[in-house]
C-alpha cells in the first residue's frame, strides 16, 4: 500500500511537471489556444448608440441562409429623394451583387435622384460569389422581392452578400423573409442591422457624427463588417453609412471617393482583396440644410470632414477586428517623393509578413522595416532614412540612432496600439496606413476554416 | 489514509485528462511545437556530390562573426581568364556588398575577361546591411584582404554578407581568417563552402549538371542558401554557381538573366525581398569547348538549358526550406493575356496569406484562389476561369465543376508536393511559380526571432 501511495504521489509530481512543460510550449506558440471571443482591440464601450437618421428604416431577421440561431438578412429603406454614392472592390472576379450595384449606381447618377425609395438588402452566410450565371438570377430575385416590399423599382435596390463562396445562394428563403420584414421596418433598428451582416467579426462596428450645417443639425450613422482584408469566404468588408444631410448625388460621390482613399483604402489586415467589398452612403436630405452641390463650399468641407471621421473610425474598427490581431499599428510615412509613393511604402510595410510577425513577437526589429521600404520600389535613400517607434528615434542616417537602446524599443512594443514613423528623406509626400499584427491566431483561423 | 489514496488517484486521473486536452490544443495549433531540425521537404538523398570544376578552389573556416562552433566564412578562387555574370536584389535599400558587386561586374563586363583570378568571399552571421558608411569600409577591407590572399586586384573580388542587420561587420576577424584560408584552397571543398553560408537554413542546397559540348564534357556545380523570401535578418537568398564551360561575359550574363526570371524570380516564400539577394555565376573555360559568344548557337542553348536545370533545382530547394513549410506548391497559370500577366497572377496566388494558410490546413479552398486571381489586377473572366488541383478539375465556367467532389479535393491536399492549375481563359500567356504553405512554424520562427 505504502509503495503504491508513493507511486501515485510521484506520478502526480511527474504529471504536474508534464503539464507545466506543455503549458510552456503553448505559451511559446502564442496566446491563441483559447481564441478570444471578442478581439482584445475592440472598443471598450461596445457598439455605440447610433442617432436616428430621419428617412432611414431598418429590419433584420433570420432567413437561415447558413446560420440557424441569428439574424442573417437585413432590409433597409431609404426615403424617396435620397442621394446615394458608393465605392467597390477593384477585383477582376467581383461578385454578381457588386456588378449589379455598380450598374444601378451609374444609372441613378445619370438620371438624378428618384422620387421612389431606395432599398438595401444584405445577407450573411453566403457570398453568392463564383456561382456562375445563377448568381445573377439570385441578385435579381432578391431585388425584385425587396422592390415589391418597399413599393419601389428593382433598379433602386442595392444588395450585398457575404459568406461562403461557390455555393448557390438560397434566395427563396431570403425572398420569403423580405416580405415579412416589410412590416418590421423601424428607424430604431440600426444595431440589429449591423449585427445581421456579421460573419467572422468578433464585434459589431458602428460610428456616428452630429454637427451643424446652416443652423440645422445633421447626423451621420454607419456600420461595417470585416475582419480579414479580406477573404472571399467570410471576411469581406461591407460598409453602410446613412445621413440626413441634403446633398446631390454628384457631390456625395466625390466626397465618398476622396475620403475612401484615406480611410478604407488605407487599411490592410492580410493584403487580400475580397470579391465583394462594398461601401454605400445614403443621404436623405431630411436635415433641411441647403443642398450641398459642389465639394468646394464651406458646408461641403464640413460634411466631408465629419463623414471622413465616421469612415476612418469604421476602418480602424475593421483593422482592430483583424483575424488574430493583438496589436493595432499606425504607419506614418513622411518625406516621400509624393503622397502616392508614401501610400505605397506604407502598404509595403503594413503587408510585410516579416514586419507583422515582428510586431506579434513584440520585437523592435527595425531592420525588417528597412527591408519593406526597399522592396516597395519607391525611391528611398539608405543614408537619409529615419525610423521611429512612437517618439523614440530608432534609426537615422543609414544606421541605428546613437540615442537608441534596444530596451527602449522592447518596452515600446509591449503596447497594444503602436505608431511606426518612417521618414524617407527624399521629398514632401506623406501618407498614413493602419494594420494589425500577424499571429498564430491568423493561421489558426485561416488554416482550419472550412474543416 | 484511504481517502488520501482516492484523492491521489482521482488527481492522477484529472491530471491525465488535462494533459490530453493540452496535447489536443497543441495538435490543433499545428505540428510545430517541436520544429523539425530539417525541413520535411528536404531532398531525401541529402547534399549531392558536386563535380569538381577545374579552376575553382574553395576554403572555409570560422571567423566567429556570430557563431562560435561552425564555419561562417568562405573564400573561393576562380582561375584567371574566367567569365562572370550576376543578378541582384532590386531593393532600394540594398547592402554595401550588393552595390559593390554591381559596380565591379559592370567594370569587368566593360574591360573584358581579366588575366588575374576572380575571388568570392561570403560570410554568414552578419549582413552588413544598414550599417551606414562603415558598411562600405567593411566591404573594402574584406576585398583587399582576399585580393592579397589570392594575388589579384580588389576589383576582381565579389562579396556577400548574410545575417543580422544594423550591426557593424567585425571585418577584422574575417580579414585574419582570409589570410589563413589562402593555404587551404582546394577544388574538393565545395560542400563545406555551401555550409559556411547557411543561416536559418535547415539543410545545405546543392545541384549540378554534366553534359557534352563540342565533344568536351562540361560541368556545372552550384549551391544556395535561403529559407525566407527573404528576410534581411538571416534568410537572404545567396546563390553561387561554377562551370568549366568556355563562354564570354556577355553571353553568360544574357543566359543567367533570362534563366533567372523563370527560376529565382519565380519563387516566393513570404513575398518579402532581401537587401542582399545575390546570384553569381563563374565560368572558367577549362572544359575546352569552343567559346560560346552568342545566345543563339546550339551550344549556347544546350548550356542555357543545363544551367537552367541547376538554377531551378536550387530555387526549388530554397522554397522547400521555406520557414515553417510543410507543402511545396507549384502554381501553373495558363490562358493569360501574356506570359508577364500569367507571372503576376501566379505570384498573387503564391503570395496570398489566405491561399497559403488554406494549403497549410489541407483545405481545398478554391474560392481563395478565385479571390487571389481577382486581386492581381490582370485580366480575368469570371465565367471562363478554370481551376485544377493536380488532375482534378475543381471549377470551370464560373462555378464548381460538376464532376468535382469535396472529398477528392480533401484527399489531394494531403500530399506534400501539390500542383495548382489556373486557366484564365483570356489568352495564351503562361507562367509557373513555386511557393510553400504558411504555417504556425513561420509565425513561430519570425515572431520570436530576436528574442
Amino acid at each position: 500500500m505504502a509503495k503504491e501511495d508513493m507511486t501515485d504521489k510521484s506520478l502526480v509530481k511527474k504529471l504536474k511537471g508534464r503539464i507545466k512543460r506543455l503549458r510552456k510550449d503553448l505559451a511559446q506558440m502564442g496566446t491563441v489556444v483559447q481564441m478570444p471571443s471578442v478581439s482584445p482591440l475592440a472598443p471598450a464601450a461596445g457598439f455605440p448608440v447610433l442617432p436616428v437618421i430621419d428617412g432611414v428604416r431598418f429590419a433584420s431577421g433570420s432567413a437561415e441562409v447558413k446560420y440557424k440561431d441569428r439574424d442573417d438578412v437585413t432590409l433597409v429603406e431609404i426615403a424617396a429623394g435620397s442621394a446615394v454614392a458608393g465605392v467597390f472592390t477593384t477585383s477582376q472576379t467581383r461578385s454578381s451583387a457588386v456588378l449589379d450595384c455598380q450598374e444601378k449606381l451609374a444609372a441613378l447618377h445619370k438620371s438624378g435622384k428618384t422620387d421612389e425609395p431606395l432599398g438595401l438588402v444584405v445577407n450573411s452566410g453566403n457570398a453568392n460569389a463564383f456561382t456562375g450565371k445563377a448568381g445573377d438570377g439570385s441578385v435579381k430575385a432578391v431585388c425584385d422581392a425587396a422592390a415589391t416590399t418597399l413599393g419601389t423599382s428593382a433598379g433602386n435596390v442595392f444588395t450585398s452578400s457575404t459568406g461562403v463562396i461557390g455555393e448557390p445562394l438560397p434566395h427563396d428563403r431570403i425572398v420569403t423573409k423580405l416580405i415579412q420584414l416589410g412590416d418590421e421596418l423601424s428607424t430604431e433598428r440600426a444595431e440589429a442591422s449591423a449585427r445581421a451582416i456579421m460573419t467572422t467579426d468578433t464585434f459589431a462596428k458602428g460610428a456616428w457624427a452630429e454637427f451643424v450645417l446652416d443652423g440645422r443639425t445633421v447626423k451621420i450613422a454607419g456600420y461595417a463588417k470585416g475582419s480579414g482584408m479580406i477573404a472571399p469566404d467570410m471576411a469581406t468588408m461591407l460598409v453602410y453609412i446613412y445621413t440626413d444631410a441634403a446633398i446631390t448625388n454628384g457631390a456625395l460621390q466625390k466626397i465618398v471617393s476622396a475620403n475612401n482613399q484615406s480611410s478604407f483604402n488605407s487599411i490592410t489586415v492580410d493584403s487580400d482583396t475580397s470579391t465583394s467589398d462594398t461601401v454605400l452612403v445614403f443621404a436623405t436630405g431630411a436635415a433641411g440644410n441647403t443642398e450641398i452641390k459642389s465639394t468646394a463650399s464651406k458646408a461641403a468641407k464640413e460634411f466631408s470632414t465629419q463623414l471622413h471621421g465616421v469612415m476612418l473610425d469604421l476602418a480602424h474598427q475593421v483593422v482592430k477586428d483583424g483575424e488574430g490581431a493583438t496589436k493595432f499599428i499606425e504607419i506614418a510615412v513622411t518625406g516621400a517623393q509624393s503622397d502616392a509613393a508614401a501610400h505605397t511604402v506604407g502598404l509595403a510595410i503594413a503587408n510585410s509578413p516579416l514586419v507583422k510577425t515582428a510586431f506579434a513577437g513584440e520585437d523592435p526589429n527595425w531592420g525588417r522595416v528597412v527591408m519593406a521600404v526597399g522592396k516597395s520600389g519607391e525611391k528611398a535613400d539608405r543614408d537619409a532614412l529615419a525610423i521611429r517607434f512612437g517618439d523614440i528615434l530608432v534609426a537615422e542616417k543609414g544606421w541605428v540612432a546613437e540615442s537608441y537602446t534596444e530596451q527602449d524599443g522592447v518596452d515600446y512594443m509591449k503596447g497594444a496600439e503602436l505608431v511606426l514613423g518612417v521618414d524617407l528623406g527624399v521629398g514632401k509626400g506623406r501618407a498614413t496606413v493602419w494594420t494589425c499584427d500577424f499571429t498564430h491566431g491568423y493561421i489558426q483561423i485561416n488554416a482550419d476554416y472550412r474543416s
